[in-house]
């Protein structure tokens, strides 16, 4: 079978999927951990390559999706903080002169974007703000049917402009990010922080606590849970009104696993929006909607980078 | 003579100029005052037209660029704080009846990118990031060769970014926006407070005190003038900051009469930038400089929108 070899590389899985020529269903896919003790990184992903080719047909080429600030142009990862020894790391390079196909490269959330566009929950907008909620927030834009990439296709890091200069510290090491913020684990971190203070709650602190369990514990009636989608969707809803002040989108998508909450989070986040904008008329004939291809959002990306090199 | 005439309405002064069909330099320019009792602005818009219009030849086309939100697909401006009745108001189509050529309209800061990167401070760049400091902050955007526009051409509004969520109140009714913090007005609000508060310095209150005279007491080595300028330019380098990770520029202009006190205000813009930059590869060969065409940015970015049809 001829077709095309995708893969998302994630701080804590890799996954692969083989697509037919024409589509968007894999014919095949699976997912391993990225880190183990026993082997780097790139041989993972070099193994998880050679598992999913073909015995018959040829592959007519490779997308990576990597996390992190990665150079499209010249398919460098120039730094994923969850991958050790990936820093200035010719992927690109690396995978085509072991596979000898075409290989591009792309930052995960500019992948994702891509394909929620072109079959996803913004077909047929041509302004689209996506940002992805889970361990950190990443973001991509479509402006005027392409993919804003910036001069070293570095742009669109969303999850790291400053809502509040000397808020709690961010993975990056700066401070008050959206990410510090709104994440999953800036959630958690918050309510850990409330049951420090004494705070009144049917949760127990525990170093695991998740942003599921106090999504759940927040359905259940339990006020500091609320409180804390409260406090993640009001800065979500600011800083979607600084960006919905500077790209001025038809179409918001939010993807990833905090976004999956739904209301809890969308509620706080319409009231800030209403209250932030500038002008109502940003907020007319909008459309805030939640991801439609799940997980896949970065393969169907990549897929997609591969058929019409979008990016 | 056959040529274009275009015109740049501010809150205090409406500038009109006759181009050739060749060329940037104006064969004929003047400018009046915006808001006079006697007259609507919207009158004083046509009388201007009327006096350039030249005895003989052909008017190609007028452009012209407004303040505040406006959309240029439809010719209409939403809304101009500054200019009194002008909400959702279609002045493409009352130039284009009045005075029967094609008339194009656009946000003034969004011309002035445009004219900027084509003929001033970022030619041959492909993504540009402009802002002009004066009375308000205005933003223009080029990525990937196109002006950033948005949905309803809306987008590019950098001087309402939060950035101090409690911060002091913008003119536009929100609290702790970029131009709350760094603006002309920002900078002598800033004075005025600290020398109610007590602070020594060579300055006097007054509630006609100018940025102007402040970048002179700082030259002079008044220390109150100097902080109100450090404090400026690093709020202003911390929006940078913000707007370089979103757009990955590789030129950055500052434009408006704030910037031109230069290095009072670019020194600090610049540890700013060191300071909250996440990856110093967004610095790499990236240029800011001060604007080439001063006055005349949104003009020539009118002349060129109507040459090459461009926003």
């Amino acid at each position: 079978m001829d077709g095309y070899i995708c893969l998302d590389i994630g701080g804590t899985n890799i996954r692969v999927a083989l697509f037919p020529l024409k589509g968007i269903q894999p014919v095949e896919h699976f997912r391993i951990k990225t880190i183990v003790k026993e082997q780097k990184v790139e041989e993972r992903v070099m193994d998880l390559i050679k598992d999913i080719w073909p015995k018959k047909g040829e592959i007519r080429g490779i997308a990576a999706a990597a996390p992190g600030y990665v150079d499209s142009h010249k398919g460098v990862v120039l730094s994923a903080v969850n991958i050790p020894g990936w820093s200035n790391y010719p992927l690109r390079k690396i995978l085509r002169n072991k596979f000898k196909v075409p290989v591009l490269l792309g930052n995960d959330a500019r992948l994702a974007v891509l394909g929620e566009w072109r079959h996803g929950a913004a077909r047929g907008h041509h302004d689209v703000l996506y940002l992805t909620i889970s361990t950190g927030i990443g973001g991509g834009v479509i402006s005027n049917d392409k993919v804003l990439m910036g001069s070293r296709g570095m742009a669109t890091e969303l999850g790291h402009i400053t809502l509040l200069p000397y808020g709690p510290f961010c993975s990056c090491g700066h401070r008050g990010h959206l990410e510090a913020l709104s994440s999953g684990p800036a959630i958690a971190r918050f309510v850990q922080e409330q049951i420090k203070n004494g705070a009144s709650t049917t949760l127990t602190q525990s170093p695991t606590l998740s942003s599921k369990e106090i999504a759940k514990a927040a359905l259940k009636g339990d006020l500091l849970a609320k409180l804390a989608f409260d406090r993640a969707g009001e800065f979500l809803g600011l800083g979607l009104s600084n960006l919905i002040h500077i790209f001025n989108p038809s179409c918001i998508v939010l993807g990833g696993g905090v976004s999956l909450t739904g209301e809890l989070l969308l509620q706080p986040v319409r009231s800030a929006l209403q209250k932030h904008i500038l002008n109502k008329e940003y907020l007319n004939k909008i459309s805030l909607v939640t991801a439609d291809l799940g997980d896949n959002a970065g393969l169907i990306g990549g897929l997609t980078y591969l058929k019409t090199n979008e990016l």
